[in-house]
């Protein structure tokens, strides 16, 4: 299989992660963002959306949007599974992680912050604010639900890890790389510091990437 | 069981959608969105993120965020079910999905619009354009997928409605609210319109709740 990546797409991050947590190998297509080659007519012809990451499995079956590329991986290479066998702890884990990927992540990435700045004539120091508004206010809700819950354990959800983590390590990434107070998150990050010890998550980082640079 | 709702919300009206295709009756606990409603303290001990939708089942089961709360309705009650039997298909219509629920819905929903024009300081015109901005962003791209591929039927996927209508629908009516021209996106269109002949979606609308107001 074929992934198009970027070492700073948190959404290609999870992906990352989620290859490494099941030990399979993908090709790597490296789409420059910053360069702007999401843009490019070749890439819009694997992408209408211009995003990354995109998955194209060996088959030629093609994937946008990171979370629906994980349930793919999940449904045909369950080992190890993702998402929890009972199904009021699949719907936990997927509210945990759609609280940050469509509640966090959407109004914090590139693009955004590009207008912001650009056709909405932010400042600097405005994006800054933005930024640090939209993780406060995610992760404020997201510590009460992870600090509350018996089922939080090492992971977000008991011991073993999953989708919402893979969802969180980016997301703590990106805080951190803006520069967030996280203090007044102390299961957030002690579940996404506990995350980083394991080589799956540690590997897809970044700063690890071929491309990064 | 209980759903908290409110008529404007189109997360809630998405869960709405799934539960009239499924002929699930819900009680519905309204929390006025536009009045604060969410923010009080009744309400965040419901759901700390102050989002709607929550479904409460009746064996106490909470779950937010309404991707969530539509994967669980169609764990437990699967007749007919919303996504695909084949693992594929199941990835076509959560990427379709999530292109609306990650990338679109997230940048224009109230408390974003909000914050635009309080903290950001920008002109009711400014946010106008803001909304519009990522309608067209997210439909260019899913108006290109949903035409190029022969797996679009009367819907999103075939021929039987699923996730990505029920994602569509909500989007394309608030579209329509902000006066956004859609004349560019005629697959979407003919697809959402053709679910609203549908009473299932017909009677999720928000004029036809009973705390529409």
């Amino acid at each position: 299989m074929r992934l198009y990546d970027y070492f700073r797409s948190s959404a290609a991050y999870r992906v990352r992660i989620v290859l490494n947590l099941k030990g399979l190998e993908a090709e790597r297509i490296y789409i420059h963002l910053a360069k702007g080659e999401q843009h490019g007519e070749a890439y819009k012809a694997v992408n209408p959306q211009g995003l990354l990451p995109v998955l194209v499995d060996d088959d030629g079956t093609t994937v946008s949007q990171s979370l629906a590329i994980i349930e793919y991986l999940d449904d045909i290479h369950p080992n190890p599974r993702l998402l929890p066998a009972d199904t009021p702890g699949r719907a936990r884990v997927r509210s945990l992680a759609y609280q940050i990927a469509c509640e966090i992540h959407p109004l914090n990435n590139l693009r955004v912050l590009k207008y912001l700045t650009g056709e909405m004539g932010l400042s600097e120091e405005q994006k800054l604010t933005w930024y640090r508004h939209w993780i406060a206010t995610g992760f404020e809700a997201l510590e009460k639900s992870l600090a509350a819950s018996p089922e939080t354990g090492d992971f977000c959800h008991g011991n073993q890890p999953g989708l919402a983590d893979v969802c969180l390590v980016p997301q703590v990434f990106n805080a951190r790389r803006f520069e967030c107070d996280l203090s007044a998150y102390p299961t957030i990050t002690r579940i996404a510091d506990h995350c980083n010890t394991i080589d799956a998550f540690a590997a897809a980082a970044p700063a690890r990437q071929p491309d990064a640079g």
